[in-house]
């Protein structure tokens, strides 16, 4: 676990006062860097030490075996990882003779800054060397938001002792050698080095590698160019070889002197474009960058982050970790998502290689909605990205049997990754995630031409596929048998009533939108028949439910299974997953992640108040929460149900995921959607947010540790602030028509500039649902 | 599919009247020759041409990994394959200056005879070379059943047209280069030269060669001896290195001399044993074999033959074919289990590689059931076997986190072999099926010290497993979650229905054993509290029961799922899992092989008449029989039903698999399985066999086509004779004390030597239920 001791709480920033090297592979997580297209991790300027270096391209994988003990139709045989290309971040450093490697010499200090309003890594250090050389080094870094293509670094040295010769050597370097991993040794040794050298060029200031990948033949280009700042008499020289291109500059510095080195890389790939396409490409980003310089490009980003913050801010008072978090976790999705263009936005970003480097449902089920209300631009081009494998998913579902479209539980360009069936293709929830993001965009932003065009699509073949899925029974119901749900602890399981309720609103969503638009329902085969099926299906659905316990059942049979015996379980034994067969997880009731518990969240308008109270109290007596993606929708519920101070834990949980460690494998990549959580458990647990009727619809409610609690929302076309304090909440529309909301259930009429203000309701708190024995959330609230 | 064409329809033999290259690889399994101990595929002396070499030795295999797409807890890493050991068949022959080839040259005869009274695969050529010189050569081989080390060849040349100089090499040949196999390159290529030598023998006419497996690390040893007889002046030599051991003869032989070579091959391994120990067992079995020399060892085939078709033949009339194949396969059954002692009786015997040389349930389930009757002291040695893996289950049981011991899906020494979970750890039943038939064999055979050693300790750890593994309900029902039954088209259900009656009948029988057996029960830890909640489970067991459709359920809720469309599959698609993905298949109605249609046979005491008769209809509409363990079933409901025809094609299925290849894969492997079911279809089928309240019963009818059938039965001490025509059944006691049986539910007191005949009750044919369309069986009956 990461010590906050190590860090500062501050609102705007994360700031690592000292090295801490047994931290530094996660460090390198949470300073990592990326627009979406480009994935800086945040090593160190100078390469080493590291815990994992990492510099990522979105769509940049190559393809691996993927082996079985026993094979069987359908199961895929080569996946996807994403691989670590060509690192452009390297600035080596030698200090007289000396390299500046901070694990000799003497650190008087060592402190990097992740600001999340200039959106750049900066890093001051105050070392000397073992031969007595004192010397200051600067950097900053930026993968920039405005300019897709590239990234910039400046880097600075300045002798604090003696008058000191310095060398830095800017670099490119491809294949660079990782570190062991586990798993399979030939997929490993084949992710070793994965790119293959097609051209390499240096010229004065100007570096360029040019490689494909092996299989998935994916060329690769990056470019560099450098600006020298420095006292007289320093010399630059470059050389280039296939896997290096290094850009060396000299010169002697006397204390209080400084050499600058202004780096700007850009990054390009394509499967399809020539080498010398390629390299165009590259070249023009890098004259671009040259036309704005560094300052320009500091300032570009600066303007893009106030856009997005003015949009996306959620501030709270009563916790500054809260604070931080939240607006980490913000930074974060925003560099995921705002610039990936038609690529997937995957698990961990582009942080890490963790899970390969797959996107799955996290994407359109945590991470969209979140963007849909304050930078929803990225999600039109996410879903997009979607909609570019609808042939993948359509060939998928035909192998798999089904009608319409089949898309993959985790995968980089489309193709199905998962190498256990289980809780892979059979998670077929993913399709609902997918076409619930497409309506609640369309909804929210009213684009037109995207429902047209891409989310009548989605809608369509996701609606087909349920109907192929599931069968009307003999009394009329339909049953969607045999699937897995979100909860990874129980498979191949009928009627799961999330997968249910979300095929139900999936069903019904595709009909309403081929209605409106007649031409693309010609485009796609649908007719009034096809149309009358799903709308049969949806209301025929079956939602299972355990009548002597009066409570909902996650899935047909679920609560008649026996109890896993938590008494029996040891603290040490958690992730279960890793001490106990699936077979074992499988056949109890034991619950690794919200499953029912994100259906009450999403699908509210199914459950009667009481309904939700029972079976969120319930459930929550079996949610272990192995998974990240558990938190926030028990925060969701939980603050539903009036459960304030457990709710408060959960986002904790889930807010801090990657600032504390939580889940110990921050090293890989931060856990996204557990960060976009925090925006969920806040604005929609404690925000109480809710799409209704085409109308949005607040409950905010206050848990006793927080004052404050302000968000802004972005839809229809309007922007409208939200404050709550312990006693009411103000509401404003900050731009846009006037437009009626919901408070607690009554109708508000905001017009522009104008704030209503409404008291919130009584709350009495109530005993909250008791979780598995040593599972209870870390309890922020009482701190 | 091999054409009856090429083979002679005979009831005491397999004559193969010329040779069919094209079916060389199936015939190769037809003509295996096995004790249980050394297995011989039926390849050519000459080694050349060939379908698939083999040689195996059980027990003898070596250790590949298993590798995962996605690994988890409890997935097993490690496999365990047959190998290819020395070869010790090869009897290479040099006619004047050309090879004895039979792709070359005029074959003018060729004939192949496998006898089920001799135990002798003979054969004898007629050939002229391409410089046309004429031979006749005449081989036979035994693999001893009386001693178990040792396998002999007879080999004889004669020259039919001109003086002819003749070589033999008889030879020993490790790591023979087998024909490219699909699969893992990586497990292949190690299975490939699975040998190392250690060391290598020949001195005059001896040979010896011995061997490590590299990782498995188990010793083979192999020697061999020859005598000569020929005209004079033959000579012989003989040479080894490492792979090959040889001995030559050379001699000139005018027309009408012979040249005879008579070659004993000894073979032994082992875990432990130095190879001083080693050598010196082979050396001391060829000791045994000369000292008992060629006629003696084929003396005593013929002698143990006689005493095994005495106990269990069966006699059929009215169907040649039938006749030959239930000898055949009955044949095979006994070269399986007679002398395995100790090691597995693979799915596959020794007569091929396939299923990589596992044992599965098939061995307790299908083939012990007939040893039990027929020679009972295998069945012992077998479970003898199971018992020695004990350890390796109640670790794996540990693993699973379920109490007892949890035997493996598929296995050659204990280790769990099974890749995929779902279709193996998951299918507990062969727990039961292992339990099951040590009580059938301590019951018919009275074996007091097998049930207090043995079978005690099978029974109570497979009772406290599925105590472990099941819970009771709220209301008190006993349920066992989440498992796979035969059907392998399902999986991870509630309650299947086979399991839980086996279940039931286990924890039952588990009580019953260890009330008799105090001292046991003591050695054990077995209280009076643990065999009161063995029996409160049993006695609440669940037995999923549709009421709507009044038809038992194959497990909860699977007469609710869709059907399978069966109207839009191809009949190119079968089997069906060759082209569906296991997810289209688990949660449909479709069934691979018989399931509930099992229990209704091995449980028939927990169903009505009308409820079996009910059942099977349902069921049969739905089963595809995709496995070879189906039909024999399936067979046995549908005379129980009075749907003799119907059983009659099955029992045709069942019987003549393998000498019609009618699943495309007796290449690898005669499917023993199905054939036991010949015995099963038989005698449990037309002669009505169950053991009930320790009593044998009997309801005997048979199909139009058959006028006779009489088999024999050994239990209690007693051998009983069955002879049923159209009319009646007569039953003789042939030894033993008088005893009452029932003859269609009508008790029939037996004393020595005295025939009851009773008349066989009215048989009002109805109409039999339908088969998936494309899947029915094969007319047989019609033919």
């Amino acid at each position: 676990m990461i010590t906050q001791s190590g860090f500062t709480t501050e609102p705007w920033q994360v700031r690592e006062r000292s090295l801490h090297l047994d931290v530094l592979p996660q460090t390198e997580s949470l300073f990592a860097l990326s627009n979406g297209h480009i994935g800086w991790r945040g090593n160190l300027d100078e390469g080493e030490p590291h815990g994992l270096p990492g510099s990522y391209l979105n769509g940049v994988f190559e393809l691996r075996p993927m082996p079985y003990a026993e094979e069987a139709y359908g199961f895929p045989d080569v996946g996807e990882s994403v691989i670590n290309v060509t690192n452009g971040k390297l600035m080596r450093l030698l200090v007289d003779d000396e390299p500046f490697d901070l694990r000799y010499g003497t650190l008087h200090h060592h402190e990097r800054t992740l600001d999340f309003r200039t959106g750049q890594l900066s890093r001051t250090v105050d070392w000397t060397s073992p031969a007595g050389r004192r010397v200051r080094v600067r950097s900053t870094r930026l993968v920039s938001l405005t300019q897709r293509a590239v990234a910039a670094i400046r880097y600075e040295v300045e002798p604090l002792s003696h008058e000191t010769r310095v060398v830095v050597q800017s670099e490119l370097v491809a294949n660079e050698e990782l570190p062991p991993t586990d798993g399979d040794p030939r997929g490993a040794t084949m992710l070793q080095s994965p790119l293959c050298p097609e051209e390499h060029f240096a010229t004065d200031a100007y570096l360029c590698l040019i490689h494909k990948t092996a299989k998935s033949a994916l060329r690769v280009a990056v470019a560099a160019e450098h600006h020298v700042d420095g006292p007289d008499g320093w010399q630059g020289s470059s050389e280039a070889e296939p896997d290096l291109a290094r850009y060396t500059v000299v010169g002697r510095l006397r204390p209080g002197q400084r050499l600058r080195v202004d780096k700007s890389v850009a990054y390009g790939w394509s499967r399809t474009r020539s080498l010398p396409a390629l390299r165009d490409q590259v070249d023009a980003a890098l004259a671009a960058a040259r036309h704005t310089g560094w300052q320009g490009l500091a300032d570009e980003q600066r303007q893009r982050l106030d856009e997005f913050w003015d949009r996306a801010d959620v501030e709270v008072r009563g916790d500054q970790r809260i604070q931080q978090a939240v607006r980490f976790a913000l930074f974060h999705v925003l560099q995921a998502g705002d610039r990936a263009e038609e690529q997937p936005i995957p698990a961990k970003g582009l942080t890490g290689p963790g899970y390969e480097g797959h996107c799955f449902w996290d994407t359109e089920a945590y991470i969209l909605p979140i963007l849909t209300y304050t930078d929803p631009a990225a999600v039109a081009q996410a879903l997009r990205w979607r909609h570019s494998t609808l042939g993948s998913a359509q060939e998928r579902a035909r192998e798999l049997g089904l009608a319409g479209a089949a898309f993959p539980w985790r995968t980089i360009a489309g193709r199905e990754c998962s190498g256990y069936w289980p809780a892979g293709a059979a998670a077929f929830h993913v399709n609902a995630a997918i076409a619930s993001a497409a309506v609640r965009y369309a909804a929210c932003t009213g684009d037109e031409d995207f429902e047209r065009d891409i989310g009548v699509d989605l809608l369509v073949n996701s609606a087909r596929l349920w109907h192929s899925l599931g069968h009307h029974d003999d009394a009329g119901v339909f049953h969607i048998d045999g699937v897995t749900g979100p909860d990874e602890y129980s498979a191949l399981m009928d009627d799961n009533l999330y997968t249910n309720l979300m095929a139900q609103q999936n069903l019904r969503d595709a009909a309403d939108t081929v209605e409106r638009h007649p031409d693309a329902a010609r485009r796609l085969g649908v007719d009034e028949g096809q149309i009358r099926c799903w709308r049969r299906a949806a209301d025929a659905m079956a939602v299972p439910y355990g009548k002597e316990l009066q409570v909902h059942e996650q899935a047909a049979g679920f609560t008649r299974r026996d109890r896993w015996d938590f008494a029996a379980t040891h603290p040490d034994q958690y992730p279960l997953m890793h001490h106990f067969h699936y077979f074992a997880l499988y056949r109890s009731q034991v619950i690794k992640q919200a499953d029912l518990v994100l259906a009450l969240f999403l699908r509210g308008d199914a459950f009667a108040e009481e309904e939700t109270a029972r079976a969120f109290a319930y459930y929550e007596e079996l949610t272990v929460r192995d998974s990240s993606l558990s938190a926030a929708c028990q925060a969701v519920i939980a603050a539903r149900t009036g459960h304030l101070d457990l709710a408060y834990n959960y986002l904790g949980e889930t807010s801090l995921i990657d600032l504390l460690d939580l889940e110990h494998n921050t090293r890989d990549g931060l856990h996204l959607a557990s960060l976009a959580g925090s925006w969920i458990a806040l604005v929609a647990g404690f925000g109480g947010l809710r799409r209704q009727d085409g109308m949005l619809s607040f409950a905010p409610r206050l848990p006793d540790h927080l004052f404050r609690l302000a968000f802004r929302v972005t839809a229809f076309g309007r922007r409208i602030s939200v404050r709550v304090t312990r006693d009411a909440a103000e509401y404003t529309l900050l731009s846009g028509e006037p437009l009626v909301i919901r408070h607690h259930g009554e109708k508000v009429r905001l017009a522009d500039g104008d704030t209503q203000t409404r008291a919130l309701p009584e709350h009495t708190p109530r005993r909250a649902p008791g979780q598995p024995k040593g599972r209870e959330p870390v309890p922020f609230a009482r701190d």
